[in-house]
């Protein structure tokens, strides 16, 4: 099978024309058009075998997931979700796994309305490289630099079991088979939350998706808009399974396992039934995990509001 | 260094803010705004090591020529650079690398005031991965379909060189140290034909890329433009270096060599003054080498106008 063949088979031939994309796949480039008074959101996401999944990785939850965490990123910003590009390095041409791999693709596209437009596709070790562009209302976007004291702080969601089920993979851990497998959904097949962020537009202020561990992800909030917080670590959203583990190990896991693709997010106060109301309305569970404070630094308490010693190292692709 | 660590030190510290940018390298995204009127160009392509650049290439080079084939993709249809993503995958965190890739990534960017907004870095086998995103009138893209019967076909720039420079590092080929050094030029760092690009709005009809050879690119505009062509081999553009050797070398490489990155464009006979005009204006060569019919299929003539038989293969990464 050639390149084009295979472009053609398992990606440009699977989509329906879109309105605003005038020109898609087969060109130099693609054709989008953005709306009046609309700015674009764009990020990229490369997934790289043995370092986001493993050697031998399904198909299917590979597709799903390159989409996903990108999809998260438009999420957090508030974006409504347009086209992607997919720049896919190949070892070799396995239908069965392009088959598979796209399935996974599509459906996760298709549930957002977001068109594959183009990308390229090439021979070496396996790299799948998207970028998501979605459109945001002027001035709309939830920054990381919007954060103001007073704000609670919230997470969608739950967090940790991804974690919990790379260490059983690990053989750091073990589970049963039905817990594997309910924990194993969330690292593998992680639920973009792009209806919760639109439902957030005007409501919350800061955001960011969480992909290498609340302590983290929300340091980045903090130094961006120069302010400091207080989490309450007995208030955070536990998954289901790891919530059956220790309570050091769910602290933990919670704080720094990375992988949970949720958003946190801070809202005015004065805000919070819109914040409920927001997670009512696209089904998302919501927390109230803390509150932004003028202090610098992320003191992290308990149900006492006894401030803990943690030592939390964020998970960094270079160290 | 930490991955932050990184990408401030090579990459976000070395712009200024730009106007369309109102949220660059940081967040979750990046914002862009796109001007009224204009439609959005997006092109993806990937680098990799061993199939598009030896192991141990030289890094400055690397990140020119990333950005380059990108930047071509956007003159193709006549766009306007505005930005553009870098996924970065690498097996280690070497400091003189970097500091070379970026320089010669952002030297080629700020020529064409190519803002970086956004991506990723990891660790893995050497992949570089750019999106790229430019402006376009609505409606004045040279797409590939729109070519004509009756349109002449033109070349910019030369054609060759690149491939020949390449076969002498394959020990394929024997060439002087002056002429290696001029022909790697153009293999190593190729000049994005934006300039002409532009001056071709309103002027050409359908245009492409040439980067797998001219004889496989062209073809994409006579399929999707459902007409043929008549090709003056001997009409061909050869580089300086190519014109040195056998006269059946030079039209093998000039018409399945690859890598050249000029533009291959339709442009109806009544715009010629035009497109000489366009050529002038932005100091680019620009050939005539023959026409769009409405026959089907693709027809190589030399100087006596006798067809000719020529086995050719486009470049695929697949076969």
């Amino acid at each position: 099978m050639s390149e084009f063949e295979l472009i053609q088979r398992y990606f440009s031939d699977r989509q329906s024309p879109a309105a605003h994309i005038p020109l898609s796949i087969g060109d130099d480039c693609a054709l989008m058009s953005v709306s009046s008074g609309m700015q674009l959101a764009v990020s990229t996401d490369a997934l790289v075998e043995g370092r986001h999944f493993f050697a031998g990785a399904d198909a299917r939850t590979l597709g799903h997931k390159s989409l996903a965490v990108n999809l998260s990123d438009l999420a957090a910003m508030g974006a409504t979700p347009r086209a992607f590009t997919l720049a896919l390095t190949l070892p070799d041409v396995r239908e069965e796994w392009l088959a598979n791999f796209s399935a996974g693709l599509f459906d996760l596209a298709a549930q957002f309305d977001c068109q594959l437009i183009g990308g390229d596709t090439t021979r070496g070790p396996l790299n799948i490289c998207i970028t998501v562009l979605g459109e945001i209302p002027d001035g709309l976007a939830h920054r990381r630099d919007a954060a103001r004291p007073g704000d609670d702080i919230w997470i969608s969601g739950s967090l940790g079991d991804a974690r919990l089920a790379l260490c059983c993979y690990l053989n750091q851990q073990t589970l049963s088979a039905a817990d594997l497998e309910l924990s194993s959904i969330r690292l593998h097949a992680p639920t973009p939350r792009v209806a919760l962020g639109l439902a957030l537009r005007g409501v919350a202020r800061a955001a960011i998706d969480l992909s290498d561990g609340l302590s983290g992800d929300l340091a980045h909030i903090l130094k961006r808009s120069k302010c400091g917080a207080t989490v309450w670590c007995d208030a955070l959203p536990i998954g289901a399974v790891l919530s059956q583990q220790s309570k050091s190990m769910q602290r933990e896991f919670a704080l720094v396992g990375g992988d949970d693709y949720e958003l946190c997010f801070t809202a005015p106060c004065a805000r919070r039934n819109d914040v409920l109301e927001a997670g009512r309305l696209t089904n998302t569970p919501v927390t109230r995990v803390g509150v932004i404070e003028a202090e610098p630094g992320c003191r992290y308490v308990d149900v006492d509001n006894k401030l803990l010693s943690l030592s939390l190292n964020s998970f960094d692709h270079f160290q």
